[in-house]
């Protein structure tokens, strides 16, 4: 059995505690400035952690660019609902994943295609968030000038927040980002299990 | 210098390769089933990639249920964004973290009193994805009977998505979860550089 006693005393000194320890971290936490977020690793949610911030953002009243370098073979329901909200300016650019289109020199194009949206997203204060989705990828097969793109990242706008997603962030991306997640897959359905991805969740 | 040395064929036929696997994989994946996916670690991300999914599976026109068992001393922006969307049914019935709290009597009450609504929601079929956002908080503090938990989510109707969100999930759920991830961070502006939480980030 598990041992439960319970001393609520002992409970609410703990959490007093611990109360403090919040408390002091949120007074020293004082800068505001804009975050640089990347969210990547092999595991699932990195684009939909990306999308709720989106709504949270939109939740705030501000202005949201979206950026995807990848997806759009088909149409996903985060486009389907967040493409015709006030306060969002959402561009779908690639043309599917790259082992379906088996054509670099177009992949290049769309993806640099792409970046020239991204780039003046980051050159513009109005927008308060900006969602790279699947730009580590892009990267990561070397469709983008690697250097431009982190200088158009650095020089943005102070206040405005930007997520990178997708797998292979690159290690001076990390070094400039301010909170950086890697997911790590522990299960995935559609892999290990054979499960069709399904609507809603993966799609 | 880097070798980007390019070979357009060489580049097609391992492109093909990928697009074989990856079809493959696909026509392997043909089970129709509800998802059940766990977001735990104590990387950023958890909640809002919960919330991506919500934003996605609303693009499909499905019906969403949301309980957070947690968060909800203050109004956060995924709230004012999606409590009054059609096909949204959200309740946040958390008083804040447990050590703003300190009193474990009413933390037990909240919980229960939230595991009342998301049990109503794991019987009934006409939700199409449940998000339980911050249960494993609960569960972590024995706020709820972990065997009633197990048993509501394992009965759930099959087509029924569900999501848990939250640091420390407890073995025996992510046992029974389709697909898990663990969000590790690398960097937190936050607690790492005395950034402040950031509106339509952290908030």
């Amino acid at each position: 059995m598990k041992e439960r006693a319970y001393d609520p005393e002992r409970h609410a000194a703990r959490m007093a505690a611990k109360q403090k320890i919040m408390q002091e971290r949120i007074a020293r936490a004082q800068n505001e400035k804009g975050i640089l977020l990347v969210l990547t690793g092999a595991g699932k949610g990195k684009s939909s952690s990306g999308f709720g911030m989106v709504a949270r953002a939109l939740g705030h009243g501000m202005k949201v660019g979206i950026v995807q370098f990848i997806k759009g073979s088909f149409t996903t329901g985060e486009h389907t609902f967040f493409k015709d909200l006030p306060n969002v300016d959402y561009h779908v650019m690639g043309e599917g994943y790259t082992w379906d289109t088996q054509d670099r020199e177009r992949d290049v194009q769309t993806a640099e295609a792409a970046w020239e949206i991204a780039s003046k997203m980051l050159k513009d204060p109005s927008y308060d968030m900006v969602l790279l989705d699947e730009l580590n990828i892009a990267l990561r097969y070397d469709y983008l000038n690697l250097d431009r793109v982190m200088d158009d990242l650095h020089n943005r706008p102070e206040m405005q927040h930007v997520t990178v997603t997708g797998r292979y962030a690159p290690d001076v991306l990390i070094e400039l980002a301010d909170t950086v997640t890697e997911m790590k897959p522990l299960k995935h359905a559609f892999k290990d299990q054979g499960v069709k991805a399904q609507k809603g969740v993966e799609l």
